[in-house]
């Protein structure tokens, strides 16, 4: 670390406790592939790639908080651009593990991921309006949303038969929904009116990514470890 | 590290000793999963996860106590916050891998948790004062040993049959009540009587470290072996 992590760093502690919890996730999906059945592996091996790129670029996040109290946007952003493509890919990969997926879902996630996050990086870099950077940013998410809904990922979802892929699937879609609108709201509550200040938002955007990093792994091991481990 | 760990530095030594211990434990666990069956596999990574994350924190701790001589105390709670509920998984999956579990158990437990941790970090930090936020802890940690005797995870245990896991779950929970006693023992000494100075304080938390994370993983590893290795 650049420099000490004072006690009442509150934004740091929530730095350095994600940076953690994100480390031991991945630890935790990767060792977790033994015990699951083929289909699921990939899926928690991915879970375990968006945890891992996560800590990494949360402990530089963390050191440049620590040290200078500043927002670290840039290493935001490119988590996000590598972690969000890979959190699509998993709506891919599950409906591929049952045979009912199209690469075409994968390649349409993939440009929402871009609408949403390449506008907002160049608003809150400063290069575009704040506003219009927002407006583009949720189109894509919207985007987003109507695939896993009603595009070719949701109709080819409304097709499984498996309880477990059901209920993964379902849940990841939630997380979509309810977890990842964390993220426009803070940014509307730090960018746009003014509400919240750098502190509040650093911590929101945290809390944002522990949800739909970790939480998001930890319901497809859930949804793994019940279809692969008929307890008894 | 910062400076050079000093010969005659015992409590740096025992920050050392700690932090290796924890390390090689995490080794340990990890590899151990191998040889044990499926249902044990996720205890012990979790008790990896445990060792990791100590290990981790121990790290940074041992770099500030070597380097200034004072009492990491952010870190230390920071490591707990994370580490403690982990330990209350580790109740929840040791039922849910015999059918046994609610999903409750591990949310009280977690409740614990918090009002047991959360009052101590203000405390020493300074926020609150010291006999309140001892005597709330203190409820907290009431609160989960009730549960764990008494409470429904108690009531589960009881209709466990497999002998390894009722002496793991037997084990585990006398480690939370003598393991952890020497937590607020040492607070009491620190800061209450005035007995212990921060040398001592530290010596005793690093201690009770060594029992409760390595210890009790060591406990889940030794019922886990004796189950999936009749030894012949
Ligand atoms: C809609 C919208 C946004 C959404 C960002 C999101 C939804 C980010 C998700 C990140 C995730 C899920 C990371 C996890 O690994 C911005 C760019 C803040 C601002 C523009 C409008
Ligand atoms: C009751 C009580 C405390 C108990 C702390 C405990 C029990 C910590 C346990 C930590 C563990 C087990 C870490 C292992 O990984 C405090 C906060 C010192 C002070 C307030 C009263």
């Amino acid at each position: 670390a650049a420099a000490n992590l004072a006690a009442d760093d509150f934004v740091g502690i929530s730095f350095w406790i994600i940076s953690m919890a994100l480390m031991a996730s991945t630890v935790f999906f990767l060792w977790e592939t033994q015990g699951v059945s083929a289909k699921w592996k990939t899926s928690l091996v991915v879970s375990a790639l968006v945890t891992f790129i996560a800590a990494v670029h949360y402990f530089y996040m963390r050191d440049v908080w620590v040290a200078t109290q500043t927002t670290p946007t840039v290493y935001r952003y490119i988590d996000w651009l590598l972690t969000v493509p890979l959190l699509m890919i998993e709506f891919y990969l599950i409906l591929r593990a049952i045979g009912v997926a199209s690469p075409g879902i994968f390649w349409r996630l993939l440009l929402g991921t871009l609408v949403m996050l390449i506008p907002g990086y160049m608003a809150e870099a400063g290069y575009i309006n704040i506003t219009v950077g927002f407006v583009i940013g949720m189109l894509g998410w919207f985007y987003i949303l109507y695939e896993i809904f009603y595009g070719a990922a949701g109709k080819a979802a409304e097709t499984v038969t498996s309880e477990a892929v059901k209920f993964a699937y379902n849940a990841m879609r939630w997380v979509v929904t309810v977890g990842w609108a964390i993220y426009p709201i803070g940014y509307v509550l730090g960018y746009m009116t003014g509400t919240a200040d750098q502190e509040s938002l650093n911590i929101i955007y945290n809390l944002a990514d522990f949800v739909n990093k970790i939480a998001f792994g930890l319901l497809i091991w859930y949804a793994a470890t019940s279809e692969s481990q008929p307890m008894s």
